[in-house]
């Protein structure tokens, strides 16, 4: 019987702080300008892909959730195992003892440990894994930053997934992409006192996605190009600096204003795209008074292509921060039985208006933090031969 | 007993289509970028004026909505008053004969037909009417363009209220303001089919006022430069052209894509303002579900500093876009009772999203149609001694 090789790995969602939006080359996922972005946990939101390869599988398949998907209809899976593909070429080349998996057929299966109808750049994660695991079926000799160039091909924000900690996207210049990768600004150990909340907003149709959305912005926008020019340009800058100097006020402010500048031009895209609506409203307000409170700035909001509200804040300030979203969000909400809430106090001036449209609209609190970018696991999704189980294997 | 002076006027309620907001001179209210408006009917939103002088009245003393306001607190008003006292005196300069108008204390009563907590510009139509009254008490022979000057300093945009039809607010470029006043880029006759449908959201306290959402907008977005620069100018330009060719694929596209741009820019104030909810959301997809329905533009949306909805139709069409106003509206509110809908058939494709969120969310239709400037009329707020009355004294 072939032998099947078989490779797993999981990786994170990543949160931009200085967002992408916009591509000057939709093939190759090339941005219009840079991001940055934090990585989350993968204890609370992963992806999980393993993968394997045998010269007794007919075709690529993959099977994503437990339900299979037409791998040749996927054309950015298909760009990522053609670049893949082609990097394994070159070590069978080197080394023609090793075995030929560049021309064997792949079979995938990756998971989700949230809803992907959260919203929550599952698709970034999603491809960040599946590279991941490949590089590491194929034994490829590249960098992690050398591999982001295939995941961006997957997902642009896919790329930054790769690296833990406060990750950018350079845009790069090159009609080829070659420069177009993802770095690391700083590793999870550097400031590892960042966390996050994720107050997630009841699920409703994406008004547009953000695929399709981007475009139009660059297309129809007065404004972008101002903010691909010179906003962007300077956040970047200014926001490595902040992550540099640890300066958790200059970083939340970057963070809120570039969250703001993004749903700006999407609302002056035509037609106008809107990704925040009334809860996401209201939680920017429950935010700013956190800060009023404070009399610093201890927490930042952003949101990406939907609803849901990211706080960002120093594990210091935890306590003052879910005091306002204990007193804003419904106690039976989903994430609220957290240990982090059990002691601390609910705050007693939320606005009214605020708190009427939180305790309606957000239906799930996750408390989360900085943390690593794709890793190698031991367990898998395949069997030993190569097929779905329908629970992992250690 | 002493000669009481008495002159009336009402004045329009304006709404831009291509939207005034920043201030390059706070003081003199001088606009960073032009703004063009269509004037709506007085039958529907009007405010009336009345000014009385007479050697007896110890003081400046106004009446705004049946409530006496202390005059000196009122720097605009204050503004106003000294700017048409100055122009008086010249006439009493000229002619000796004229009686000494402009050194009598004068008495101001106001009201509007509509409630001011709706958002509906009502400083606009006042401060128009009070300029168009008390230059009619004063006899002035400036025109109203000249005019438009003071009332630029009482509210910006009231200055285009004393036009009827379609009006610009040319920037200008002096510092001293004196090229910064309105002009009648076409009169309502011209294309007197211009109709407007306002969808008045529940009354909600205003995020910000527009006076100082303004500033922070001109000192915090990195944006709005741009808007100012390019943006602004290229649609004054083009939405001229359209009015002048009666063009209203072209006029809507504009007015729509303005008042975009203008919400963008609040949204990326910082912090950010928001003036659009979930309703007006709903509003612009039910707008845009209109356009998509009759596979041509007949309809377009605009949002002044508040969730309220004008939609801008001709009147050949108002029975298409009166079909989907009246299948998204709660029957019993308030102007759904106008005899335009009697015979309108709902729309049977309105989405339920939208449906769901209008239904509840508009407290009140009113239809309207392009009007008339600021003019004089004979009944009055003022007695004979220049004093309120309970009702108007025809």
């Amino acid at each position: 019987m072939p032998q099947v090789y078989l490779a797993s790995s999981t990786a994170p969602v990543n949160i931009a702080v200085v967002k992408y939006w916009g591509k000057r080359d939709p093939v190759l996922n090339l941005p219009t300008n840079s991001s940055l972005s934090v990585t989350l946990s993968q204890e609370d939101l992963r992806a999980f892909t393993s993968v394997a390869c045998s010269q007794d599988f007919p075709e690529d398949r993959m099977w994503l959730n437990g339900e299979e998907r037409h791998v040749p209809a996927d054309k950015r899976l298909v760009a990522c195992l053609k670049a893949l593909r082609a990097l394994r070429q070159q070590v069978e080349d080197k080394d023609t003892s090793a075995p030929t998996l560049s021309r064997m057929c792949i079979q995938i299966a990756s998971e989700n440990n949230f809803p992907t109808a959260a919203g929550l750049a599952s698709s970034a994660a999603g491809f960040a894994a599946l590279v991941r695991a490949i590089a590491d079926l194929y034994q490829l000799p590249q960098s992690a930053a050398e591999l982001s160039r295939i995941a961006r091909q997957g997902s642009g924000s896919a790329c930054r997934s790769l690296f833990g900690g406060y990750v950018a996207w350079q845009m790069g210049s090159q009609d080829d992409g070659s420069d177009s990768m993802a770095v690391q600004v700083a590793p999870q150990e550097a400031w590892p006192q960042m966390r996050a909340c994720i107050l997630v907003a009841s699920a409703q149709k994406k008004d547009v996605s953000s695929t399709a959305g981007m475009q139009h912005t660059v297309a129809t926008s007065t404004l972008f190009a101002e903010r691909v020019r010179q906003t962007v340009p300077d956040r970047m800058q200014a926001m490595t600096s902040a992550i540099e100097a640890r300066d958790f006020a200059k970083f939340a402010e970057i963070t809120m204003r570039d969250s703001n500048s993004f749903h700006a031009v999407c609302l002056d895209t035509y037609p106008p795209i809107f990704y925040m609506n009334d809860i996401s409203r209201a939680c920017v307000r429950l935010v700013e008074q956190m800060n009023a409170a404070a009399g610093a700035t201890i927490a930042a909001y952003t949101y990406d292509a939907g609803p849901n509200t990211v706080v960002y804040y120093l594990e210091e300030n935890e306590a003052k921060v879910l005091a306002y979203v204990k007193a804003a969000v419904s106690q039976g909400t989903q994430g609220m039985d957290s240990p982090q809430f059990s002691e601390v106090t609910p705050a007693s001036d939320v606005q009214e208006a605020a708190h009427d449209v939180i305790e309606k609209g957000v239906q799930r609190v996750i408390l989360t933090k900085v943390g690593p970018g794709a890793q190698s696991v031991s367990e898998s999704l395949l069997d030993a031969f190569g097929f779905p189980t329908s629970e992992p294997i250690l």
